[in-house]
């Protein structure tokens, strides 16, 4: 049988997941809850219902794990610990600061109900959680870096389009090569802000808006782009949509450790992903922590998971025996 | 309470676990067992025991886990089943092809014990195992490409002592630059054995021996050599001992895939490796492992694992708490 797979928002994470389902033969797609009106929705898969998210207590018995596809800022606070009572749910949240508090909220709820959650599920926090925690344990006298990009950052485009003046803009950014390279080359160098990651913004401006102000108000905005070097360039309506549409994305974590008698010997772990959309990508790895959550809830487990705790081989649709003989 | 710690066998691999378990302070070294005779072993721990493999039995409650540092040929089928049946082990156990007999053999012993066995833990099998695997899961429409190096290969470097006329060799297996670059640039090519690595030797001759003859059966050489193209250099003893006395090894894992709705975007993941020595980074990687073992040997559970069986935090020192605070 297969898992059923629910889904509570329709942006470009959850578009991405629908996506990624008929990429998993052991899933299907049971049904997308949307805020808007559900009429209004047209998704891909013919055989999945839509429903307004009023309804999805109804669905209680109809998924086996619903993935939410809400934001960090506001909706995920409120709907993981919400549904995890209802159901085995799986989230991306990713403000890295208030993990231990939403942990703390849906581990409740989900112990509470006899549900698996599991939370800041993607690539970072995810997949580059995992490889710092890996890379730790291994090399324990060593140094951490994680770069960005190159990629688009939703954060910095939403505060470039909130200047006056601007109609349209996308922020890249983009790791700084002499930096990945003194890593790479095992200095353990100090990196400031700067150092590590420069920031390129495409910028359409409204009618006879002023370029220059635009410009500077972009470089001296505080914790955005004051600590670093950011490259502006205004371009037409055209360009942006032929040019800039795509959400890419990507990074590098690399840990850098000593071993030996006394430290001589020096040792690099390099972990790096290059993604042309990262909802996508993040859609992929969402599935295959669903599939986790279902078999740790056939298992009778509850409460709340993050990557750290699941055994890898709960991800994978392939049994223990072929997983030993085809890819150890 | 530390995680006390046993070693079976004192080559490189024993020695680095030895400097290994000095960086992790919530492990200590009991004892090292060898074949050799015991009083003629300087090890490095003032507090650990020395004593010969005979002994072994008399340890059995008071070591925690034993690391076996054994040979993949010959010794570990042999060792890991049997002292599973008294210990927590850890093995490097590395010939894929024999994985799955060594694991029903080493799981049975355990079993019946009631003992924890890890085997094939390292970074091929091991990390670039892991790696495929959580790529596989996530991307489940791509390719996968391992290559090694550079590094040392011992056998290749073993085959090439054994021709008549070498005093000492080397090898070092090293990746095809313009492969990696294809593979990278998401043209998920298709590789040939040459295409992939190249292989060097540097080869000190008995003397009055034949370069000429020797370096023919290098290159002739089936299943070690014939497939690749193989540069020969010929040295002395001085700038042998001078250059190629470190194990360096290392190496890249990488997985292109396709998602979408028409599976119009590309995705590529790497992990690679750079180590200054292969057996002290292998030790670090057998030690993460080998505390996992303990816990979950605490937890009551028992059996034959692997790498892809064991939940990452199992591996770190951190508590559940520091690692969401921290690493997510």
């Amino acid at each position: 049988m297969s898992i059923r797979i629910g889904i509570i928002g329709y942006g470009n994470l959850g578009r991405g997941v629908e996506c990624a389902v008929r990429q998993n033969p052991d899933m299907e797609l049971a049904a997308v809850f949307t805020r808007r009106n559900p009429e209004s929705l047209k998704i891909f898969t013919p055989t999945a219902a839509v429903a307004g998210v009023g309804e999805i207590a109804q669905w209680k018995d109809k998924i086996d794990v619903m993935v939410i596809c809400g934001g960090s800022a506001t909706d995920l606070p409120r709907q993981t610990p919400e549904y995890a009572k209802m159901f085995n749910v799986i989230d991306s949240f990713d403000t890295h600061a208030k993990i231990p508090e939403h942990f703390a909220a849906v581990d409740k709820s989900a112990k509470a109900a006899g549900k698996v959650a599991i939370i800041s599920v993607g690539w970072d926090p995810g997949l580059f959680s995992l490889n710092r925690m890996y890379a730790n344990a291994i090399l324990t006298d060593g140094k951490d870096y994680t770069f960005w990009g190159k990629g688009v950052s939703q954060g910095h485009s939403d505060a470039v389009r909130r200047i006056k003046g601007v109609k349209n803009a996308k922020q890249y950014t983009i790791p700084v090569q002499s930096a990945l390279d003194a890593v790479r080359s095992g200095k353990n160098p100090d990196l400031t802000t700067r150092q590590k990651h420069t920031r390129e913004c495409f910028v359409v401006l409204e009618e006879g808006a002023n370029a220059a102000e635009v410009e500077r108000q972009i470089k001296e905005m505080p914790n955005y782009f004051a600590d670093y070097d950011t490259i502006v360039h205004f371009i037409g309506d055209e360009e942006f949509a032929e040019n800039h549409s795509a959400i890419p994305h990507g990074g590098f974590v690399l840990r850098c450790g000593k071993t030996g008698a006394n430290g001589e010997n020096s040792h690099i772990i390099e972990y790096s992903l290059k993604l042309d959309s990262n909802p996508e990508f993040t859609s992929c790895v969402l599935l295959a922590y669903a599939r986790a959550a279902y078999r740790l809830d056939k298992e009778g487990q509850s409460g709340c998971k993050t990557v750290f705790d699941i055994a890898p081989a709960y991800l994978s649709a392939k049994s223990g025996e072929e997983l030993r003989a085809t890819m150890l």
